[in-house]
């Protein structure tokens, strides 16, 4: 096993919190010494088992742990999800059936195992302790905790400052979970950032339990392909694991260089010293590693991951063939574009610095001098929507590739 | 069975609120018609089985029901009994055993039995269908209202701005009481005006559940001997129906004549038109019944409830004959004082005016005219402990009833 300091340089890696440094040291220290793997905790809902990226933050550092040699525990909270939200307040929560979750439960492990070692995991389901607890139970647990102290929760006091209702039962949900700590004995929970009141609560009834508070640790949201916003399917900016090898090896290449830092950080398996030259090649620094290599690398990683070697091979074939095919170098400058409506063809060849002005732009495409994604335009009235990322060139050696974010 | 308008007459006796009016209306000519009764329901905390007077204003109303030919359920709320409260935060809330539970069940029931019916009350517990009930069961009850609803109670909304600590599991206690409600579906529910909150919660809940909403009917919390402050142990201006007839008997006659038409209203069997007399009296109007004619009827009713009729005839008889004994006449006039500290007597017989000044008062005590209680006083330096009455006597004919009042 790895030493203390070893140990806590791999956990705190991405890590957004601690909490408590000198206790997990502790516990890693003991768990050295009696060569007893840590109990490692986090909680998934059972409604969105279609998985991007962005939920891989978390399991990526369970992976961490895994390799450290602890034990992963994965837990699906089924209990609250068969509950779902009977005030019909809530479009989110639906209640969902023994079987529906089941299934969730299934392709989870699916899409989770890609990344988690099977035969180190322990998937753990919170109706097996929540199901069989009476209401005085309940009553019991919700004694413990103060309405005062649910409010410290930053959206609960939002929403009742703002008038938004809150159901009685949302402040019983923080208590279910960290209820889960106790019945599970979690030496360690992980979390988002927006978890981290309930991972205290964890710690607080461990500690009314007489065992040993969990460690915290949150994780940051992943900033989706835009490198502002936070991923999510809602917004578009995702790159989904069960997406095919190209589109994902593609979507990856697109990505600023700030944000591959950000995704190295956050989802790969590259070493602290090989982030480090990674940083050092976007940073300018000799011996660092050149942006388009580490780019690169990282596609063909994140593709291995959820669609094997072979298949990265074969994206990373097909992207270099494509880009000779249009005929353009791979080392296009980079040029991120801030808009949110389609764009006239002109405008943007003179904004990007290609051309010196709109009537340049208008005169070079009419006369077949300018290509978009490596195809000739004709209409010099085009508009673009601003999507994505595209390569223009303007004569023979004038290349920008632009990527779009949104205002 | 009694009309609409007469059976409202009875029921609206002395009560704060009757919600909603027109329903209830509506309960009671339905139950004429089809002759079912209806199903009224009062809870009671298994706590503190040594009942007072106050205690017993919400009976009373029961036994009228009764009376009136409905079905009493009386509910013992030995659910939460159980619980307690496990923060131990409060002094007042140990968890009871369930032995203890069923003994202060038996010593209820002994005691309500007093007065009603046996054989038309239901002795119910909201253990039978509250321990049964699952944690999930109980979220998905506290899904039904909002965090915002609970604040309207004014005890809850006083302890949070005054940052007071409020227990999650003190928010489930209203909607307990209120599924109660549910599980019986309950036709009317009385309580103390302090319960008006949680007895509404019942009628949304049977609303939810599609259920015809109880009526809500809110008594008065019954003030004590003092008149001023609620009957309570603590203060000890209560009379509890165990106590011996002849205490009882005492202290009825020692309450002022307002507080007795109050007793009458809240206590009495005596039927609207009688009250109407005894009011009267009180008031002076011609026809109504010398005020002390009706507090002797008063407390022998109330002794005969608790004691029995032979008891309370030999109550009455002691009573006239303690005040013959000492000479003192049996109408003598009542003079409330308040005072919150032991008084000199020689003060104190100025004060009600029975001598012109506080030397003629110690003169005529040393020369032996003056009686407490009928008891001669040696002692000028004297001081008399503002509790309960005293009749104080100068001179052959001067008398006064000293009735005294905390400050």
């Amino acid at each position: 096993m790895k030493s203390v300091q070893e140990q806590m340089a791999v956990i705190s890696r991405g890590a957004v919190e601690v909490l408590v440094v000198s206790e997990l040291e502790e516990k890693l220290a003991q768990s050295i010494k009696t060569g007893v793997p840590l109990k490692i905790k986090a909680g998934f809902d059972p409604t969105a088992p279609d998985l991007h990226l962005g939920h891989t933050v978390l399991i990526q550092k369970l992976k961490q742990f895994q390799d450290l040699g602890h034990e992963v525990n994965f837990l699906i909270g089924d209990f609250t999800g068969m509950i779902g939200d009977p005030s019909g307040k809530s479009e989110t929560r639906k209640a969902l059936t023994r079987e529906q979750v089941l299934l969730n439960a299934e392709t989870y492990k699916e899409q989770v195992f890609k990344i988690l070692d099977p035969a180190r995991t322990k998937v753990v389901f919170n109706s097996s302790w929540m199901g069989p607890m009476s209401a005085a139970g309940l009553i019991a647990l919700a004694s413990r905790y103060t309405v005062a102290r649910m409010f410290e929760r930053d959206d609960f006091h939002k929403r009742f400052t703002g008038q938004l209702p809150i159901a009685i039962h949302e402040f019983l949900y923080p208590l279910v979970q960290g209820y889960d700590s106790v019945a599970l004995q979690a030496d360690v929970e992980l979390g988002g950032t927006d978890q981290k009141f309930n991972l205290l609560v964890g710690r607080e009834l461990q500690k009314q339990e007489g065992q040993r508070p969990q460690s915290v640790l949150t994780m940051p949201l992943l900033e989706g392909l835009d490198g502002v916003n936070k991923m999510s399917k809602s917004l578009g900016n995702y790159i989904g694991i069960t997406e095919p090898a190209k589109e994902i090896y593609g979507k990856v290449m697109s990505i600023s260089d700030e944000l591959m830092i950000r995704y190295y950080e956050l989802l790969s398996d590259a070493d602290l010293n090989a982030l480090q030259q990674v940083k050092d090649g976007v940073a300018g620094v000799s011996d660092g590693r050149h942006p388009m290599e580490s780019k690169k690398a990282l596609a063909r990683e994140l593709v291995a991951r959820f669609h094997g070697e072979e298949a990265a091979e074969q994206a990373a074939a097909e992207f270099v063939q494509m880009f000779k095919q249009k005929e353009i170098p791979d080392d296009v400058a980079e040029i991120p574009f801030v808009a949110s409506e389609p764009i006239w063809v002109c405008r943007l060849l003179t904004e990007v610095g290609l051309v010196a002005s709109n009537g340049e732009a208008r005169r070079l495409i009419q006369q077949g001098g300018v290509k978009l994604d490596g195809e000739k335009i004709t209409d010099a009235d085009l508009e673009i929507s601003p999507s994505g990322e595209v390569v223009l060139q303007a004569g023979k050696r004038r290349f920008a590739r632009v990527i779009f974010r949104s205002a």
